[in-house]
């Protein structure tokens, strides 16, 4: 999980977010639209943003990483956001300027049925460098047989109104060793290139940061937890040109963010640095620069690889504008599926960062029971703070940061999905409440995202047993799963989730996605879920279809996080991070995968209800934890950690 | 399952197959085409075809149920089937003159890609009426940029050269009373019309059969086990036309198939009936007359409905032909998702039959195991036969005939997944080999389709034993899932398959299909199924994605039917017909269901390894055969299987 929110002094309430409505709507008078699309992405499509493309959270007040805002001339602001985030919506939005859109509810329209509805014969604004082409495309087909016109607007409405925005960041961008990149940047580049020609394609367009740095062997810290720079990176059949330093004035070299390290790296792979700002403008030039050169090839090298799903509409014209070129559209670029596979170097930095990381929190868990129960002052914020400084401690020069804004929750807080404490309104942690723990960090030779929920009382519920136990069922069976080579991540679901289903019990949110290597903590191309939506919404929704209906490979890299939430009461989520691995193929020659937990941090053994388990449930919990510690009490720094951690992982025995 | 196969009359081998290629050949010349495609299928789309369309299977000698023909001027045929027919079709194909290819196996192309890539300046021929719009469309915009071009060819090359080609049947036609069909006819269209008018159309064409024959309350049985008669039907916001009478001469009245209850039944709901071969024609002129009667309506209403699967190019054609009206095309017609929901009283019918064809199963299988053990001659025609001699027995009145002919697979034979028995090869059953039974009847008020598998000897081996336990954890698992409602088939078919994937073993097809009540065996809109398959394929292929992703429903009636196949040696399914059942909502008024099983036959308890079964597992065992002895034990008509039903239901002990 990831919940990132930009600090308190973006948003603000009553007035000042009238107004701010009221600018927007004075320009969309201006420009001649009677409504405006307002997305949560950045110019690279990206989960989470840095504070000053946060222009969605700064006009609606509402900060959940996952939304969409359309304003109207009259009438309250829409914004759609997913069942994660519709407390905090509630809490966060001005009900009498803003109506919420609760996305896949029954009778809920998406954004483009409602604006196919409510906006016949009017103009709707957008700003090309934010949306995704393949969806405007999709949007324009659908909406203008019923009167829509979309029209695409160059530069940000918001970014005009916006005063006192935030800085674009310019973070230095360093090399990422070859000793944990397990595979050099000519290489890659090279793998790309085979990729292209036989797609028959000449070029590819990167916009995703992410499929940027992977690709580039870099990394950088322009958007909080992930370490990433911005930059577009164009790649033809001989040449490799990286667009860098965004907002940067005219007189600063493009590569003045780069480490020597970096600029060797870059020189030595031939990939030359052009000004982030050209990129729309010399993306033509460069083009038509490279079928020059490759005249004497097959005409077909003239078609640019654009991913749908990340392109922008304005990277798309640019694209199309380019004479003799034309555009192949793909679900998931070259890079996008080659990083997803870690290679043997990555998955050993992986096993080894999730050690130092497991070894931190069983630390902190230590620590942090035994301050409740002898009755310390601990709240959520301090927790997250304790959390984060363990982790450091335990990995110093491996420790980069946070890879996502911590979600420590206390009690009834703990049932919301996304939660973020806050000075003003945090919680204390008392021992008869439930805690829940999601966290994870970014380490130089791994990422991880690790949750755990406890009760250090002596007496949670029945109910809380049962459903953490059911919880606990479905993480165990996905766990322990063998199943075919290229399963589609639909189908590794329903391992989650039906012991939870035995009780009419469901959790709405994904069962797992993709974590980089030192990279973003969320990664595509695939994702496990599927299971809290009915065959209709996944069927009529292309990007959920895409995403769970993508096979899962050996050397993925992913989460397993189940969980189940008492609305207003409390909640619970286990999530371990796994990686996928070959079987020896079988006698008829098919191809099959099972999981490898990296993770290695006990489970609440007081929350477990034993009589629900079945032998091999009980075995696979008696495993784990014998193998937790074994792995981690090695690594323990302190020895109240080391005598906590083996009464934690002594086994269960049947009554 | 359904397996069905012209009479060996049709098929031959040798020179008179080479004539029939080559005299195709020499009309493509004729018609200026160097392809010609010839798909299973009739003009309604049917998946099981009568005699005279059975084209494919005249032409290749290949008569599998599932399979498409390209015939290429020079070079060999291509036959393209799935895997449920590799030995079949290996078998029957002529090597000399065909290459059979492996769909969905890597590296196999599907038909389209094998044309883009080899046919590239060619012309493709294609009868209109047998392929559907939808999928030719989508192959020409795949295709042209290619250089292949398809070309309509009204008529059919096939029947052209197909000399002493079998009569089109045009056999009685039946009212189905409404004390079985639950909903009369002007019902049926009222609801029809409703959903037309919400999706803002004013007609539809009805093509497939089995629509046809659920709309209108009728029967029939013009292709062998489906109860269907061939018509097609056009249904307009306040007319109904049924086509009928195919291949009929001039001078016999459209409605002279039907019986004067038929004949009531469509005056009552205003359905009136013109020539079979009037449709195409007469499609445009009704359109019109629909939109002259209805001018004063909105212009909107002037769209026809058309399923994408069904609808054929030569209905598409009339439709866009007609001034004024445009084509809305949905993935499944009302009639299609209307019918898949069983009333109640069709669920009481499908129990009552479910009843009578397990005792007649019962009574069946306790002769069968006597006979054989005693020495007696039965082989797999023999049993076939008296299978059904025992349906017709317990049923009487109520039997209609089979809903497939029967898969009667002893030893080898049983891992051939769609087997039939021929006179020439049949096998006799002997006591230590595998016997799959895999049939089903049609009865007045229910179809059944269920399969057991048995080994009669004293000494399955520990691998049968432990595959056929894995197979049943898969039948049991799926059997008391509790699911939401809506969930999408594919990730029920985990249940189904993740016990047999524990020991990296799988089956190559579907778990599940919908059945008609006293309908076609096999219907849509949904299936389970997928995870034979790569997430990649699926995602590749869009009939499997809309099959597997569509939602299951409380009152969907559908089989249970995981399997394994040791090639060569011996296989095993396991099959019940289950209806889909609403549970009560939960607290946070979320829909559940679960399954209920109607089949009520015996597990073979001599093939179960009790050491692999969890607790939940055997007790789900012992109360399914505590329940079956209960319900089928008063049913029996004779002492002998009454006895045998007692020791075959007794419980299951742990040692």
């Amino acid at each position: 999980f990831c919940a990132l929110s930009p600090p308190p002094s973006c948003v603000t309430h009553g007035r000042a977010m009238d107004a701010r409505l009221a600018a927007l709507r004075a320009l969309m008078v201006e420009h001649g639209i009677q409504a405006y699309l307002v997305p949560s992405e950045d110019a690279h499509g990206s989960e989470y943003v840095c504070l000053c493309d946060q222009r969605r959270g700064w006009l609606s007040g509402f900060t959940g990483s996952a939304g969409t805002a359309v304003v109207v001339a009259e009438g309250p602001a829409l914004l759609w956001t997913d069942g994660r985030y519709f407390t905090q919506a509630e809490q966060q939005l001005d009900a009498a300027q803003w109506e919420l859109m609760r996305m896949y509810e029954p009778g809920v329209p998406q954004v483009e049925q409602w604006l196919g509805k409510h906006c016949s014969g009017m103009v709707v604004g957008l700003d090309p460098a934010l949306w995704s082409a393949h969806r405007i495309r999709q949007w324009e087909a659908l909406l203008e047989p019923q009167g829509v016109s979309l029209r695409p607007i160059p530069g940000n409405l918001v970014d005009a109104i916006w005063q006192e925005r935030p800085v674009v960041p310019r973070n230095p961008v360093k090399a990422h060793p070859l000793r944990f990149a397990g595979e050099g940047v000519s290489s890659k580049l090279e793998r790309l290139r085979d990729g292209l020609v036989r797609e028959g394609c000449g070029a590819i367009a990167l916009e995703a940061l992410d499929q940027v740095a992977w690709t580039l062997n870099l990394r950088g810290s322009d958007i909080a937890c992930n370490p990433v720079f911005f930059g577009f990176l164009l790649v033809t059949t001989d040449s490799a040109h990286l667009f860098l330093g965004r907002g940067s004035a005219p007189d600063i070299p493009p590569d003045a963010q780069l480490s020597p390290e970096a600029l060797q790296q870059l020189a030595e792979a031939s990939v030359d640095v052009l000004p982030y700002g050209s990129w729309a403008v010399m993306l033509p030039t460069l083009l038509q620069d490279a079928a020059a050169r490759a005249r004497d090839h097959a005409a077909r090298s003239c078609r640019i690889m654009l991913e749908n799903g990340r392109c922008s509409l304005a990277t798309r014209q640019a694209a199309e504008s380019t004479p003799g070129w034309s555009v192949h559209e793909v679900d998931a670029s070259p890079p996008e599926n080659f990083k997803a596979i870690k290679n043997d170097c990555e998955i050993e930095g992986i096993r080894q960062a999730a050690l130092r990381d497991s070894a931190a929190l069983v630390d902190f868990i230590c620590w942090l029971e035994n301050a409740i129960r002898s009755g310390e002052h601990v709240d959520e914020v301090s927790a997250a703070a304790t959390v984060r400084e363990t982790r450091e401690h335990y990995s110093k020069e491996y420790f980069v940061g946070e890879s996502f804004e911590t979600i420590a929750a206390s009690g009834p807080n703990s049932a919301i999905i996304h939660y973020k404490a806050e000075e003003s309104s945090k919680r204390d942690l008392k021992p008869n409440e439930m805690f829940l723990l999601d966290s994870g960090a970014q380490y130089i030779d791994g990422t991880t995202d690790v949750t755990r929920t406890f009760f250090f009382g002596s007496e949670p519920s029945s109910e809380q047993r049962r459903c953490y136990t059911r919880v606990l069922q479905g993480h165990i069976a996905l766990a322990q799963a063998v199943v075919p080579e290229g399963i589609p991540g639909i189908m590794l679901d329903t391992f989650a989730r039906s012991a939870l289903w035995k009780d009419c019990l469901a959790y709405g949110h994904g069962t797992s996605h993709g974590i980089g290597a030192y990279l973003n903590v969320h990664e595509g191309p695939f994702g496990i879920g599927g299971g809290n939506h009915s065959g209709k919404t996944i069927k009529g929704n292309p990007r959920m279809l895409d995403v769970y209906m993508s096979p899962v490979m050996p050397g993925m890299f992913l989460s397993n996080e189940p969980g189940f939430y008492q609305v207003d009461a409390w909640g619970m989520r286990i999530e371990s991070d796994m990686v996928a691995s070959a079987l020896p193929a079988s006698a008829d020659n098919k191809k099959w995968m099972r999981f490898e937990t990296v993770t290695k941090v006990p489970m609440a053994k007081n929350l477990i209800d034993v009589s629900l388990l079945s032998e091999n449930e009980l075995t696979w919990i008696n495993d784990y934890h014998q193998e937790v510690l074994s792995k981690i009490q090695p690594l323990l720094l302190n020895e109240a950690a080391s005598v906590w951690l083996r009464e934690a992982c002594s086994p269960i025995e049947v009554a």
